[in-house]
């Protein structure tokens, strides 16, 4: 329903849109949950996220920048014009509205939710599967997730009460990593373990309680296969259905005198060694 | 000065302590560095913190609670007292006042700083070491500082101007292991590099652009010796001058599409690799 006469062109007539401009306001309502899965999009802010949502074609559906961020920025501005995205000049309050961080650079795009079905991500054979099983904090989910692609991973399962992938601190955490790894919303954990098992892979459980230790795990080559790895959340673990059902229940040796690993260290840990087995 | 009158013993006669209590008002200055440089004393709330600090003889100096967390940590209230450390109730408000944290479990300890020189920390012949080098954020210094204690490093080092340990984001974000391994402050990191070649140890700096990969590392044993890494910010990464003075510069590899890991989880990687070689 957006008339052209709102674009970039004609911005020394109409001016910079503001907080208070419809398109504004709606793509605001983008930073609540319930509004993503109502319509289906999702807000990524800065330069960085901007360009890898960019770099996915038919993901950005409307690009916001500041004058200054748009001439700053000018090769991003011309790749949304070349793929027909909207382009439209924002003043500093109107992305300070649409923008959930203080210092985003300017630039904010509405994108299409990105995920996957389970069944896509495994045709696809990815030799190395994070599970983040119910967790809510997205920090954390982000961080898991950028490592998960540092790593190689090839599909991230965001399973039961997790947090939702779209939300801007989760976005932001995860680097622009949201855009490269097939990214999967699974309600059903178990249903997902076993998918994942079907496919062939070997399903590790991490927990600070677990019989087997990761040193282990490299020694005996068992890390050589293909294998998701399922994380839980730092206040409550994984749940016990979950761990149950896992081919092995692994703990990252403690050297020291620290209780346990922070979640973003351990499944880092977890992930590269993996990585380094799957060479 | 204080007046054992004003200990938990009478508090029938004189109540908790409330914000407005001198002693809390001297303890709630802590939360700011000036006042922890100015005295040698910092903050560390919660049961867990404070059961680590305890476990240091000489550590804790002053215990507040509120009289619902004294009664369900009766054990660590005995054993300050046991250690002449005053113990002293205080109003849910007095405790609100000294904890940065919205939900600290009603205990915060006032702490003696804990460093110690280099030299020291280096008369143990650690076989493993991290170097916050200029690192500011004190979440993820305490992050990193919690992951070498479980890699089993015997010395953390914040170099330069590297965050003050004793912030509180930082104490909580070690959670405990501020406690548990040789804390150094070294104002000048080149010096502090030079420190501890001399005392044997390969020297390795992380960067994204290091000509070294992590994996070539390990391969060719050079893990298995005494080591120390070098971090930087994730802002800013390492002083120029620090990555010259590495005997490598040592990058970890990406093998998805990701552009680099946050700080937290490259050091879990490099200080994990260190640890399995170590073992």
């Amino acid at each position: 329903m957006q008339s052209p006469s709102r674009g970039r062109r004609l911005d020394a007539v109409s001016g910079p849109f503001t907080p208070r401009t419809p398109r504004v306001v709606a793509a605001r309502r983008l930073q609540r949950r319930r509004d993503r899965e109502a319509t289906g999009r999702f807000l990524a802010e800065g330069p960085q996220a901007v360009r890898e949502a960019l770099a996915r074609a038919g993901t950005v559906t409307e690009l916001f920048g500041t004058p200054a961020a748009l001439d700053r920025y000018a090769d991003l501005a011309a790749q949304a014009a070349r793929a027909d995205v909207p382009v439209s000049e924002v003043t500093e309050e109107g992305l300070a509205a649409l923008a959930e961080t203080v210092a985003p650079q300017g630039l904010v795009a509405v994108c299409r939710h990105l995920d996957v079905p389970l069944d896509t991500a495994l045709s696809r054979s990815p030799r190395l599967v994070a599970v983040l099983a119910e967790i809510r904090d997205p920090g954390n989910a982000g961080t898991v997730l950028r490592t998960a692609d540092a790593a190689g991973a090839g599909a991230v399962v965001f399973a039961g009460d997790a947090v939702d992938p779209y939300n801007g601190k989760c976005v932001r955490s995860s680097a622009g990593s949201l855009f490269h790894v097939d990214v999967v919303r699974a309600p059903d954990p178990l249903a997902a373990v076993e998918a994942l098992r079907t496919a062939g892979l070997s399903i590790f459980a991490t927990t600070g309680y677990g019989d087997s230790d990761l040193d282990d795990l490299i020694d005996y080559g068992r890390l050589a296969a293909p294998t998701a790895w399922l994380f839980g959340s730092e206040a409550h673990g994984l749940p016990e259905e979950l761990t149950a059902a896992a081919d092995a229940r692994v703990r990252v040796p403690l050297h020291g005198r620290a209780e346990s690993l922070n979640l973003a260290a351990a499944a880092a840990v977890c992930l590269y060694a993996s990585a380094r087995a799957l060479r």
